[in-house]
């Protein structure tokens, strides 16, 4: 069964690809509703398992009726395994969590309990919020670290990923779901900046056998650079029936780049932490962003330039911000810290996201 | 000309009375946007002349095309003369500001500048801003100030009174606006808790000849219950054909009490800040708010039974909070501080308050 031909077809509904699909890490892109959302054209986000564990909490979750239910949000949603955002943690303080090959013990400064995350119970969490596609636990590392500890990451990402397997087609199986309704599964492919690893964790986890794939590891390099070999050589490996995710990724200009290398879905924080911190995007999308420059520039709302702009943020957007309110009206917003601030900004660079996908769809297609 | 027929007409549209005027101080009601005030049903707005004045500043309002154009709000603005604003500035920290028979100069804690609002000045900040009612300047008191306080203000009020309406006449006349685009021009009727002095503040303020009155003055006692003695005499020596704003006035209650009373306008912060710190508002509408009691009830959003509340606020509402969300969802953003639970919640209690009025314009005209 191939899932990838330009759409995916999920549970929820379709994906057009290539797609940006906002964070809405604790069961909400911060700052927006639902409704919003789908106004800028989204149609996936990406939730994350770390975090709803803890907040809400699962059972809050579940009682709620589900991530769909509870976030009003009724479109696909891929749920995090949760793996990044330990190790981040852990990283941060080791003292705040422990790896071992079971899987990872975590105490979140400021949480009353410990929470424990298995292969088999990420993959229980994710079908129980009713995730559209579920991602495998991995063990993620820096991209700088050394050999040893990549082979190590590789080693227990692919016994992770089996595991989780084992529990889906399990849970699967007991639920009964008609093909339409199956979440898809997930598995990240670790290995660092190692060919020969990022190669030998696609084949193995090729062969247990998902759905699609996600680029694992911090994508950037110390410099905020994108790791454009390494991450197309994983491409590469990766048959191109199969979907990819280009976790972490984000930024206009790599996403462009990464929808060129045969990646299909990203998500990243960045889009929408820009607009709250007063970065808004403007996009010149007459050329094909995949091949040309210069088609993506930064307004910084809170200069002072700006306060009696009576244009748009970008003449060529038709966003609720760009169609209805002036760069000097949304300065202002910002100067007093108002919160519709933050929902117009963000819901201008999503906008813009949907509009950079778009068109890159349009470049392949065309 | 009577302009009073349980509808007002102004230049951007109607306002049907009785009508709830959310407070958009500087130009926004605080986390929401134009549209969100239209899907509420709401009709008109209130803004701030004292602190538009300061932010962003009248040039900056006038750069961005007036209060309409530089909002998005294309419905009514009635903006309020900066009189009780400078009042409360001066009160609470006399060495702010100075009052005279001239007007009223000031300078905010941090700003650079000193401010001069004169009655003229208002006049001519509120035309220019393009709002549908300017309210001239006026002489706050404290309720329970001694009489010769309260005589002085009235004296005052009714000379200001005077020179705003015949800067407001300069300024029409010069402009020769078609009659359908002329503001309304309201005076506020001072006179703290003395029946004598409201008297002959509305009477003098009657031949002087307005639109309508706003009841000046703090509306509550230091229990925070409505001086509704003074606040029912203020609106018998007034003929019923004038309108009448109830400056401040916003407790669902205290509306209904008023409007049975014959004010018609109503404007104060109390079910935005209401809504932002998690006390949301449960309407039973069934009888009759003017007449009959427990129509109101407070849901307090962070209260820990409400965490897995699968329902609504308000099984009874329409508003996007109410249809979209649950309540327990709600405890969840407003636990984890995101400003999407600011706008839901706003517009549930905003919803609510247009939900009230139109009910009491039912049971007056059933």
């Amino acid at each position: 069964m191939t899932v990838y031909d330009k759409t995916l077809r999920l549970a929820h509904g379709e994906v057009r690809l290539p797609a940006f699909l906002p964070d809405a890490t604790l069961g909400v892109v911060r700052s927006l509703d639902a409704a919003d959302l789908e106004a800028c054209g989204v149609e996936a986000v990406v939730m994350n398992t770390f975090h709803l564990m803890q907040r809400p909490g699962s059972s809050t979750v579940e009682a709620l009726g589900g991530l769909h239910r509870m976030s009003g949000w009724n479109k696909p949603i891929v749920t995090d395994s949760g793996g990044f955002q330990a190790y981040s943690l852990i990283r941060q303080n080791p003292r705040l969590g422990r790896l071992s090959d079971r899987g990872i013990a975590f105490r979140p400064e400021g949480a009353g309990r410990k929470f424990l995350l298995t292969p088999e119970k990420t993959v229980q969490l994710q079908l129980a919020y009713g995730a559209d596609i579920v991602i495998c636990l991995d063990d993620c590392t820096h991209p700088e670290a050394p050999l040893p500890v990549q082979e190590e990451s590789v080693r227990r990402t692919v016994a992770w990923a089996r595991r989780g397997k084992a529990e889906f087609d399990r849970i699967v199986a007991a639920k009964a779901l008609p093909p339409e309704h199956r979440p898809l599964l997930f598995a990240v492919i670790q290995g660092g900046s190692s060919r020969d690893l990022r190669r030998r964790c696609a084949e193995e986890l090729l062969a247990i056998g998902f759905d699609g794939f996600g680029y694992g590891g911090w994508p950037l390099d110390e410099q905020g650079e994108l790791l454009t070999d390494i991450i197309a050589y994983t491409r590469e490996v990766v048959p191109a029936a199969y979907p990819m995710h280009g976790l972490g990724i984000g930024h206009p200009r790599y996403v462009a780049r990464c929808a060129a290398l045969g990646y299909s879905l990203f998500d990243s924080a960045l889009p929408t932490r820009d607009a709250r911190t007063g970065r808004l995007y403007v996009l010149d999308l007459e050329g094909d962003p995949a091949t040309t420059e210069g088609w993506h520039s930064v307004v910084y709302v809170n200069d002072q330039k700006h306060v009696k702009a009576a244009r748009p943020i970008d003449e060529a957007c038709d966003c609720l911000a760009c169609r209805r309110y002036s760069l000097g009206f949304l300065h202002h917003l910002y100067k007093i810290g108002d919160a519709s601030y933050l929902r117009l900004a963000t819901i201008h660079n999503l906008r813009a996201m949907v509009r950079l996908t778009s068109r890159l769809r349009a470049g392949r297609d065309g």
